[in-house]
């Protein structure tokens, strides 16, 4: 039985480290890497190295549609789609706008909805293809002040693990990493004395690229990744 | 050390049999019982039985300002607060509407979101108050077929667990149901041969009821509750 | 429907204050109580105070069974039984002593098997009676320094999850409680200026009654207490 | 930062075809592999292709002993460390034999803990080393007439994230792997028509080489594996 072999990754949410760590793994493994933000100016340097950049809000439906048909007609649909995007708002639960508890929902969660539909829609007749979520500390806990983002995270994993039963048997891999940490901003000197006390996002990107080599009989649905000295 | 004691519980999100199960039991204790819904017919029985009744959409903020003003101007601040609201939809992902992922987070955890801030705001000045959410099998497993609902009631859980560690060190007692099973509808028939396969709305109650009385050096924070035939 | 009543509790490792409470609240509600422990001196107290107390190693399967014996012959097979035994060993974890290992093990989780096999034995031809297992936050996180107590702990709850799944569609409640916090011991001043930093036994032993007096349509397997202060 | 680099893995309860798996894939990537079992016979295939085998009860704790040290002075301690064996019984709960469920405990828990013991023993000094622990189904869900090894699959757990929080911390490497399906024997056929509805061993393999090759920024300690069509 062999591993399987995407050729097409699309990653939503771009301008963090992970994106550009992933984009640059996968494009060493031989795939074709799309990026797609709110703020196309963030991947500039992504563009430069040769990937196709495309401006969408993963919050708007419309958005988010006329993204997969941008990027299929760029070059074929994606077999392989991340979502990375998320919102948060940190403050005493008693003075937390309530906009911003739609919005933590709506850019974390709501848009990974729309960005998995779309990739599903695509990936089901070929029975292939795979759909990773970022998850977050807060994926699987819910902290003091940080009401929207755990309700906002929490949704994701909701959404993650209700599609890893529906799409897996279909042959489609969802996957969603817990992200338990701090990641390292890249540019950024490492803090010291402890270099890799935050996550380096281009280890992140190893396990992620990692489960999409797993061959079908024997899926991971989720991953929890923390730095080594990281309480838990 | 004393069992805490409530005096005004304000339900939202009537019209199931949770709901009245819930005034009739906290009535029956005491307590001075008001109920909000959206549609205020279904109602009717338990104002005809002398409780308070509100026409409120919990989604939308102002109303949900209103309905604490008008509630408490009628008899007092609520110090026990329960939302049992939910919305969902089920159906291969693929055809969800978009627009029902967003009625599901709205009616389930944005509405108890503003019902939980309205609440706080009043019970900590007192640091005296309990918020109890009724989420679902959803909450702490994503089916397939299901991704709306599983959105939903995994944020209200993250709300929820959010809530208890940053309200519960400041005297409010924050708790989360999860109702893995039917609940038997009042009126109907029960089931047969076996009449305890759907979860009784009387006995769910007397739970919620316990935890109210819970003294504080021992609080629970989230209750599962099943029919002994469930599998689970 | 009906609550169920039950008439007859055995609780085994007593000399905590949570056995004592547990004994005192079910005598009050009109059960006969017997209690078992290694040291039966422990017991003296409850002795004077009525209660039938029985020597037994509940590690040891023949003393188990005479127990079970003795207790029938002075008044009739237990329906209640609750298993509070625990042995815990700290430390490095390259320092502790592998005979530590077997003893949190056989005293923690072991000895709950014993007893809840012969207590299984008595209630299946009725269909009828409850298994009350008492975890501690080492049930579900496995800290640092403690690896006996995680082993004897989560074996523990094993055992209670899987008597939930098989004993419950035939009508015993199995159910497993997590004690997160510290038990204030009873003639001990409780602390200060937190006087319900520490779980009260008391108010403990009233929610183990709660889940016995739970109708069988909405049983609870699992719950968590906690001091409203506790870190979680 | 560079990903670790192993050079001498142990593995511990051969004879099944995940331990044959694991021993070849460590093979060809450059590690000096040795195999333990208490039947030595079942290796034979393994010492023929090279690799150094040893008889050992794990769950004695001289055996141990006097394993690592012959794994030592045969070419040095181990770096790596798999503990896979593990015992179980079936029935119904009121059957099960008591011994039974010190069996499955010290085949399945115990002796993974003297193994991790000698392990970390040697590993502390160099801040170097890491540990994996194969788990089940039963590690995270305890079934209905599988008490015993619901016991020792919780147990095992609770040993492996304890230790992931104490040894973390010191640079040793714990995992936990939750193999949740059937395993295929090598040299059966597959089923048919799904030849990958059961776990390949040689799949579960890349990913524990893949979390050994994880950096220590972004280290995972728990991993579940199941086969796409496999409910959970």
């Amino acid at each position: 039985m062999q591993t399987p072999s995407y050729r097409c990754a699309l990653i939503v949410g771009a301008g963090r480290g992970l994106s550009a760590s992933l984009a640059h793994l996968f494009a060493a493994h031989g795939m074709r890497v799309s990026l797609a933000a709110r703020d196309i100016e963030k991947l500039r340097a992504l563009r430069d190295a040769g990937m196709q950049t495309f401006a969408c809000d993963a919050a708007r439906e419309d958005d988010v549609a006329r993204l997969f048909r941008d990027v299929e007609a760029a070059g074929g649909a994606p077999d392989v789609v991340v979502y990375n995007a998320s919102a948060r708002t940190r403050g005493p639960f008693v003075e937390i706008v309530p906009a911003d508890v739609q919005r933590a929902f709506t850019v974390t969660a709501f848009g990974a909805f729309c960005v998995a539909q779309q990739a599903a829609r695509r990936m089901l007749p070929k029975r292939h293809g795979a759909i990773l979520f970022t998850g977050a500390s807060a994926s699987i806990k819910g902290y003091a002040q940080s009401a929207p983002f755990a309700m906002a995270k929490f949704a994701l994993r909701g959404l993650a693990q209700s599609l890893a039963r529906e799409l897996g048997p279909q042959g489609i891999h969802v996957a969603h990493f817990v992200i338990d940490g701090g990641i390292r901003e890249p540019g950024r000197e490492p803090p010291s004395p402890a270099p890799d006390a935050l996550l380096d996002p281009d280890a992140i990107a190893r396990t992620y690229l990692h489960v999409l080599q797993q061959q079908r009989s024997a899926w991971t649905w989720e991953v929890e990744m923390r730095p080594w000295v990281e309480k838990f």
